[in-house]
């Protein structure tokens, strides 16, 4: 299964450890200490279940995205989520706004949908338009999309969501929206899709990305389908959120100092990092909304890239296995100042072109 | 979804806080000290995803079975190995050795298998015999079975799971056993199916119930179907085994002493608890080969039962919404003999006949 980034167990122990790893877009700050303090404090709920219809933790996620506890369904990661969404709502042909993410395709194969790929030009620096996507949906009964969207970082505003399933609900069509990684948008509870509070949109989210905890596994569905959410809950499996991810899920929302933090970051790194990038006259940076960055090589391989960079301690996402990316795209994750300017200096003179007496 | 026990949840928060809880089968020595101080020590982990396909994970729990790494298959909980074994192996018509665990019904309906049930009798104190089981099978191409079984506590030997699974071999079937509680018979590396090796039999296990970790989530399946195995895992959700339950796949099986004491603990208290039990002339005890027991009501129901028990503090399994049990069952954990002593004599006043001077 070579789909994701951050095939970090790949590499021999000793070097996992010492690498820096930018193909997994988590976070820098690491774990909120809030959080950890909570852990230690409550370890022995450990020995039991969590409660089967996850009701404080639902209601800690409803009242921050001001919803009803109704409206909120719960996953083993967002991962889970997307599975059970696949399945209860079984479409018979989807569109998926490419290159994306690709779990949205193994999770809808899983249920025999046919699917069908609606591409992002690199001309147009991969941003999505809504009257162009709509002149090409044909008979497809579910629009997949990611916001921001994994891998080019660029976002959708609310009014073009707000086209586009007015579109879709005339013909009786779905809308599902990633938005895993909208919280790297400080202003993002004005930004997001929930604020249509439509039918026929189901958004996924994850506390992975921006707590810095993908071990955790935490993810999480709103959908103002009543329908739909009975369906999904009628087929789950039991407990499969863990005691530790509940917690985490009650006590992040909580630590407005880490948030604060985050968004403070995000704010400079982001700028800082896509100018740095852009003095390096051997890669195309594509600007991004997010913590992570699309590259293009100008003069070498994703794959010659990656296995350079790994010996130089450096860990990135050869990006081309996403649809519509040929060889030469890489993302990366933003980090630390520290850190990204060792990565941009390293990435300086490993994309540059051999000078003729070194040739 | 009132399936299970340990409806904890439904009590007020203040009541939860103090009940103790009989409902629930796990392990009353609490958490494993080493495992704990593993887990902080690693916190950090959880800035990394899990390994895609859990290398060292399976390695212990293959060197633990003495099975090969490409025997195991990980999960969020037994319950998720147990759905992605029904959705792979998507048989037609299953058998049900019943009463027995709910969610292998809920699991198979979920693929649309037709199910059947084939009853274990209160006259022979629910044991299975095998010889009898074989004449009742016939068009089904799955048989599905726990030991010991939940909620009898019921084991059978590997000679009758051997004979029944030959004769299933035969005709092209399959045979699921859940041995999620047979670490509780100190002496199962010696009795559990695995040493059959049989590639129409896939077992069911969980680290839940002997390490007092349902809030974990690990649960992991054992075959040597090779094509079985990788139809489970190409279809299965990246992640699902979150970190923690990873450090505890590795970590556990190495606490020696947690499992001596436990093993000291179990043949000492299954013995003292069910003769304790079996004076009070108001109930009807099953004996049992694991950390639970079956009673039956003589006068009472168990609803009426568990709800006088609540108000003394004990929270205990309404057994009845097991196939084929009516409403006098009820299920007890057995825990530490503090807590026996006074659950047993609390059982004795409130299953009594009011004597004539009190009516």
């Amino acid at each position: 299964m070579a789909l994701h980034g951050g095939d970090i167990y790949d590499l021999q122990k000793s070097q996992r450890d010492n690498i820096i790893d930018y193909s997994s877009n988590i976070n820098p700050l690491g774990l909120s200490e809030t959080f950890k303090a909570k852990v230690m404090e409550n370890f022995h709920l450990l020995t039991r279940y969590p409660d089967i219809e996850y009701r404080e933790l639902r209601d800690s996620l409803a009242h921050m995205n001001s919803v009803g506890r109704e409206n909120i369904l719960v996953g083993n990661g967002a991962v889970e989520v997307l599975f059970l969404y696949a399945k209860a709502l079984n479409p018979k042909k989807a569109l998926i706004v490419s290159p994306t993410f690709r779990e949205y395709e193994r999770a809808l194969k899983n249920t025999d949908c046919q699917i069908n790929y609606y591409k992002l030009e690199e001309e147009r620096e991969f941003q999505l338009d809504a009257d162009h996507l709509i002149s090409q949906i044909r008979d497809e009964d579910l629009v997949v999309l990611c916001n921001p969207n994994n891998p080019t970082g660029k976002f959708i505003s609310l009014q073009e969501i707000d086209k586009l399933s007015r579109f879709l609900e005339k013909k009786g069509a779905e809308l599902f929206i990633d938005e895993c990684f909208i919280e790297f948008i400080p202003e993002w509870k004005t930004l997001s899709s929930i604020l249509l509070k439509r039918k026929n949109i189901f958004i996924l989210r994850a506390f992975t990305k921006f707590f810095a905890i993908p071990g955790l596994r935490l993810g999480y569905g709103i959908t103002f389908n009543s329908c739909l959410a009975e369906k999904i809950s009628s087929s789950r499996e039991p407990w499969s959120v863990n005691t530790f991810a509940e917690l985490g899920g009650i006590w992040l929302p909580l630590d407005e100092d880490y948030i604060e933090r985050s968004y403070l970051w995000i704010r400079e790194e982001k700028k800082w990092f896509f100018q740095k990038l852009s003095q390096n006259k051997n890669i195309r940076v594509f600007s991004t909304e997010t913590n992570f960055i699309l590259l293009k090589l100008l003069h070498l391989t994703a794959e010659e890239l990656r296995e350079k960079m790994i010996r130089r301690g450096y860990l990135i996402r050869n990006a081309s296995n996403f649809q519509f990316l040929n060889g030469r795209f890489v993302r990366l994750a933003i980090k630390d100042r520290e850190n990204n300017i060792k990565l941009a200096d390293i990435l300086e003179e490993e994309t540059a072109l051999p000078s003729k007496n070194q040739i």
